[in-house]
């Protein structure tokens, strides 16, 4: 029931604003007395606080277990951050746009609290690409533009995902994932062994190659 | 001038919302008259239209010339849109964002060409990736979930960007055409390209590699 409250409050912001929405318009449009809603939320505030722990919430503990987990490597991270997130957003992306579009009316210590929580989950994708690339599993790319990137390529789906669409929320994340995840893996012939020894292991082998080349006339195609 | 009073009107609008920002508000904070303002706009939604084209405007009419070239293959096709799709959000992400969280506010005839244009460069995309797959050039890809998917990670900079962050938009178009090119090109294990300047960037990859190793500790193995 609370969840239903939620998602008409959602819809009536999203149509009127969060200032222009009380919470007796809320209560009219779910056909309850306001007394009856105040039994789940007793000001608007308590029910915006609780939208945006739905959007960001409990995201980033998680997010911190799963990086912190020693039996699994990063491009398995990967995946259990891109499948969890596609499925939070694709179940309410009409909470995810509502928040980003109204954050200036939000008030401060909730805008405070969302920010906050995006920044956590940010700051542990970064960690999870970073690992990934300091363990060789991943390519030496900027670890934070990278997590912006899968961010922003699952945050996107709010704008344009919907239920009756061709695709279900399943199959967005697997291709999601597999975009990312090649886009960051090393390729198998350029896994380094690990350490600096591979390190440097992989560079002589390019530098042989290079210089071949360049012998070779150096037709720089 | 004229993108000098964009700017300032995209601010306001920020700080106001749309409805709530007058021609007037805009002269005074342009420290003009109002008969001046009128000489570059003599409407508020002159001024808006002109926003809304400023971020998608001629995009989709470059992007279908792009993807009807012969001459390069749809990997360089790709390049050309994440580059230049990067520069003009970075060039102004208020702007970008402004049209998304306040679309509730748009005349219907503005909010009409602003979907309009989204669509067809949504279009294009996914018409470039599509023949990319035809030609074998991609992995069999859901071509609509893949164009979502790069203009996702796009679009999301106009939340994150700031022009005195770390990143250059270069830099920032160069990851991601990495991310997204590998993440659609066929072969886990594709190279970079041929030739000298391919051997090169191996072992630039390699060198910031080791260089990470090192500055951790080179204690990774």
């Amino acid at each position: 029931m609370s969840n239903t409250v939620l998602e008409k409050a959602a819809v009536l912001f999203a149509e009127r604003g969060f200032a222009g929405t009380s919470l007796r318009d809320i209560a009219e449009a779910m056909g309850m007395t306001r007394p009856a809603l105040y039994y789940y939320f007793n000001s608007k505030e308590a029910l915006l606080q609780e939208l945006v722990r739905g959007v960001t919430g409990s995201g980033s503990q998680e997010l911190r277990r799963l990086r912190e987990r020693t039996d699994i490597g990063a491009a398995e991270k990967l995946r259990v951050v891109v499948s969890t997130t596609v499925a939070r957003i694709a179940e309410s992306p009409l909470r995810f746009r509502l928040l980003e579009r109204n954050e200036a009316e939000l008030p401060a210590e909730i805008l405070q609290e969302h920010h906050t929580s995006k920044g956590r989950i940010l700051d542990e994708l970064t960690k999870i690409i970073a690992d990934g690339v300091r363990s060789g599993e991943f390519r030496p790319v900027d670890e934070r533009i990278a997590a912006f990137s899968v961010i922003g390529m699952i945050n996107w789906i709010a704008w344009w995902y919907k239920p009756d669409g061709p695709s279900t929320p399943e199959e967005i994340a697997r291709e999601m994932y597999e975009m990312a995840s090649r886009g960051l893996v090393r390729g198998a012939d350029r896994m380094p062994a690990s350490g600096v020894e591979g390190a440097v292991a992989l560079l002589r082998e390019d530098l042989t190659h290079l210089e071949r080349l360049v012998s070779a006339g150096g037709s720089a195609s």
